[in-house]
């Protein structure tokens, strides 16, 4: 492969004339830039991205940790993240992290070795301490769906308390007394915030909580089936069911199904997220929509922002989901 | 933030001493490394990423063209890769072409420039020569779900024509002969292979072909819709449909269902891909598989081999998709 010596040589230029031509320096005239990049096209010269990020001290490139790009959420979440990116002229570098704390620490130590000019950070299994450590190290890292109060001005967070209270409320006004939880078994603060408001919701209306009416499992399909089993074994008399997500909303009205309960006529469900499936399920899925687009866009724009040193003001930055009305949810009877 | 000279001067060695250390070289002692590594702690230095590749002239990272990170299709494939890449120490760089030659072509350029070791490319819109020329000028390079003769020892591919007609004979052996095909638009060979399989297994079951019993559209859900719309309004008597991929089957279903159809009592559906949604739909859909998690995974051990300069045998690369049976297709009445 050519090196920037052959470039050199076969322009007639020194190595430093060829290297300001590559960075378009405006102290190379129009014919010496004509004849670099002609010798760069006859001898297939390619210039090394670590070579000019080393001398630019930038790779143009934004890099993102997500849970698991096999989700639809984070590809929906990535997707949005892109399309700003691709405006600015920018690249992505894109990490798993799995929720796990090792593989989260491990990714974000590569986007900030490679010389990310920006981070947006989706982490669910570091602690505020080390997230907020990776924030000192790296001024332009952006928090999506995390809120830290002591880099604040930095997180782009979703208030999961009130959509879980929402949703949970709209199911009582819908005269709902018995009402299941299907919560997750995963141990981040999403879990306890949405299960929270559920509580808040029961108690704000009067409705005594009884702890049986709570079954939890993995946020999955699977998760809802065996959460929505339990809760049916238990023989609850429940007249609707509120769920951590749609996954689980998926696997909980596939055991109503097979055990002959109707899902809105005997029992109302209610999901989270508004994510990919919802809409195919049969009903489709009344649920709690997470605006995870709207946030991603705001997640970048403010790295993109933070990235330059510009200032960012102090405007609100807590998204809420919002309700979404399809077919299953109706009046008690 | 540190430089590699300050942990030299605190160390009290040579610059070249430290990137020795940096790079596990043996020439370094084990009392110098000590040194060293106190050193680096000891100012916070955080070696850097490029430098470190520009000496090694590796960056430990697998490169990833697809088509677009929210298809959960790209999902499924990413993360097969990802599993591979974890076992081998290996992080990757994601790009997304969104089928268009440009964009497809500039994520090549950056992978390639960011001197990824090797790079799993899921191209459609270059051409068979560009994509010659860039597998020779990387030979890490894999395609997949794409066969190109002249480097097919470097490509994964999907036998589209066989799968389409394995789903058009099952339909026809199900007592089916008037079969409409939900067609895509998108001019790439999976378009041309799987409706080439559709015409083939009429053919070869003596049933005419007719035309009109062909819409396409854009392969979602909404394209199905508007795809099946057509062949309804066209009052054809069709008794099973065919489809592109599942997004289509889902928004042909939606339609028939609108218009009376119950699938698949009236009309059986069959679709292409058994991505995520099938199961969800209602009737849960009958499609043909395709094993795009084997197919990556076999992908990105293909390139990691090659990174070695390990010899390739000539094993057979070329995938088939086989039937997931399910309850949308069932015999003609």
């Amino acid at each position: 492969m050519a090196t920037i010596k052959d470039v050199a040589k076969e322009a007639g230029v020194s190595v430093a004339t060829v290297s300001r031509v590559m960075n378009n320096s405006s102290h190379a005239s129009a014919s010496t830039k004509q004849l670099v990049k002609n010798a760069m096209k006859k001898l297939g010269y390619r210039p090394n991205a670590n070579a000019r990020a080393l001398v630019s001290q930038s790779t143009n490139t934004i890099g993102v940790l997500i849970g698991d790009v096999s989700d639809p959420f984070y590809g929906s979440m990535v997707k949005a993240i892109d399309s700003i990116a691709i405006q600015h002229g920018k690249h992505l570098l894109i990490g798993n992290g799995y929720h796990n704390a090792e593989f989260e620490r491990e990714v974000i130590e590569l986007l900030i070795n490679s010389r990310c000019e920006s981070l947006v950070v989706h982490s669910k299994a570091l602690s505020d301490e080390e997230l907020i450590r990776f924030a000192q190290e790296k001024p332009s890292m952006v928090l999506i769906n995390r809120y830290i109060a002591e880099i604040g001005e930095r997180c782009i967070a979703l208030d999961n308390y009130r959509g879980s209270y929402a949703a949970v409320e709209h199911l009582i006004k819908m005269g709902h007394r018995r009402i299941g939880y299907v919560c997750s078994n995963h141990e981040i603060e999403d879990t306890i915030q949405r299960k929270n408001g559920y509580l808040a919701a029961l108690k704000a209306h009067g409705i005594k909580h009884q702890p049986a009416f709570i079954e939890c499992s993995m946020p999955t399909e699977i998760g809802g089936e065996e959460a929505m089993t339990n809760l049916l074994s238990k023989n609850l008399d429940l007249t609707a069911v509120a769920t951590y997500n749609d996954y689980m909303a998926a696997g909980t009205l596939s055991v109503l199904d097979e055990n002959g309960y109707s899902v809105p006529d005997d029992i109302s469900l209610i999901g989270f997220d508004d994510g990919i499936i919802a809409k195919y399920l049969s009903p489709k899925l009344t649920t709690m929509r997470y605006p995870i687009q709207m946030m991603a866009e705001k997640a970048v724009h403010l790295a993109l922002k933070l990235a330059c040193g510009a200032s960012v003001n102090d405007e609100v930055r807590i998204y809420v989901p919002t309700m979404v009305r399809r077919m299953s949810v109706k009046p008690r009877q």
